[in-house]
């Protein structure tokens, strides 16, 4: 239909579905969520109002999804080549499908856009999918919801299943590991950081910082606050260098007191 | 603040900032998000037109979070009582804080909750958070986009946390950092931390340890460390018994220099 912006070849037979949708808006902001999750292609099913200002207007910058959305007159047709059809729903309790949570859901169409077309669905701002439609799809998903307040807007269900979806592709590629630090920052070996020690516990003493108490106690504290923290090299020679200039002042308040 | 919908007292800890918002269609739809995965606590900071009927119409039957929201000035009143910090980010590089996927950052603000106020921090539609907001928060949360087209609607942005937290506070997982602080000492909160690094500033300028450099950079990096560190109050009082003695040797060497 048109090219993918996510690398990854199954996110090409990913398409998104959606059924007589009332708000031109929610068109525009449903192919927003799906662009800014690297996901390109879009089916519309007798839209309520479409081509329609309101939905460029939301679909900032993914205006070009929506020029080359298709659009349908019925689920059937959307879904005619497709060798999974997933349906989102607030309860599908009504039709007895198998269901899944978005993470599960992700899982599964990636894994079956491997080797086929894949469609996920969803239906009418107010009514959702009927029993018919419900019943073209080979499971259900529904996000889990405040079962006091369930009723997701259009646009953000759409979202939260195309984060998942976008996840469950990177899983297919090497995951980046989580950075807790600067890219470029080594941490500390285990001398870099006694050495620190040893220099902050003399600090303390020059700066008169135990006044007769015991220098353990505050030792093992801060010890502890710094081991915590796993500091860089770069941060541990940061604290000396802030350490050096206190043990500076405090010898020459010493030498001319 | 109001009675979360979500049955799960950690909840009731969780508070979603939304700062210098633009359009009101954007807070009613933000409220939606967050009323449909149970969280109940919205707080706004300077934003550019509240109340507005757009921000009520939008929110449909969330209106409840938005009449009980709370509104004030700066990010720094708005996370005052929190003892951690998450702001979302496009890209965090420039602040080099510790960042996480809205996965971990979920367990991470659960895990956190359990004990102390929490505070996740969307900005500005088109400019986000300022460096200086994003130095008030513990670490980043970088939702993992599309790169050719990463710009998330804002209440799309907060569904999407929004969610990963519902599923967080469902599992009630474990901390995803070790806590090696002693269990019967309080985090510091928000305030008290600001307390520390004002002095450790006046203490870097008393020391003379910038030498004509700009400060800025330094206390960038330590703000960084002590945040990663998360101190306890006796743990802040404790750097702050340091702080003075150095100053004290500083004021000692000038005074008699």
């Amino acid at each position: 239909m048109n090219t993918p912006a996510f690398p990854l070849p199954a996110a090409a037979r990913l398409r998104i579905v959606l059924v007589g949708t009332q708000h031109p808006g929610n068109i525009g902001a449903a192919a927003r969520a799906l662009k800014t999750m690297g996901l390109a292609r879009l089916v519309l099913v007798a839209p309520e109002q479409f081509p329609a200002d309101e939905a460029f207007r939301r679909a900032a910058g993914a205006d070009d999804l929506l020029a080359a959305a298709g659009v349908v007159a019925t689920l059937a047709e959307a879904v005619a080549d497709c060798r999974y059809v997933l349906g989102c729903t607030a309860r599908s309790r009504r039709v007895q499908l198998e269901e899944f949570e978005p993470r599960q859901a992700a899982a599964q169409a990636v894994a079956m856009a491997a080797d086929g077309e894949v469609a996920l669905v969803f239906g009418r701002e107010r009514t959702g999918l009927t029993n018919e439609e419900l019943q073209l799809c080979h499971a259900a998903v529904h996000i889990p919801a405040n079962p006091e307040y369930s009723s997701l807007n259009l646009a953000a269900a759409v979202q939260v299943l195309a984060y998942e979806l976008r996840l469950a592709l990177r899983e297919q590629s090497p995951p980046a590991a989580p950075d807790n630090r600067h890219p470029d920052e080594a941490p500390a070996s285990h001398a870099q950081l006694e050495g620190f020690f040893a220099q902050l516990g003399q600090t303390l003493d020059e700066i008169d910082f135990h006044k007769g108490r015991t220098p353990d106690s505050a030792m093992r504290k801060l010890r502890r606050l710094f081991l915590r923290a796993q500091p860089s090299e770069q941060e541990v020679r940061l604290l000396r260098g802030v350490l050096a200039d206190a043990q500076r002042m405090a010898r020459l308040a010493e030498g001319r007191g």
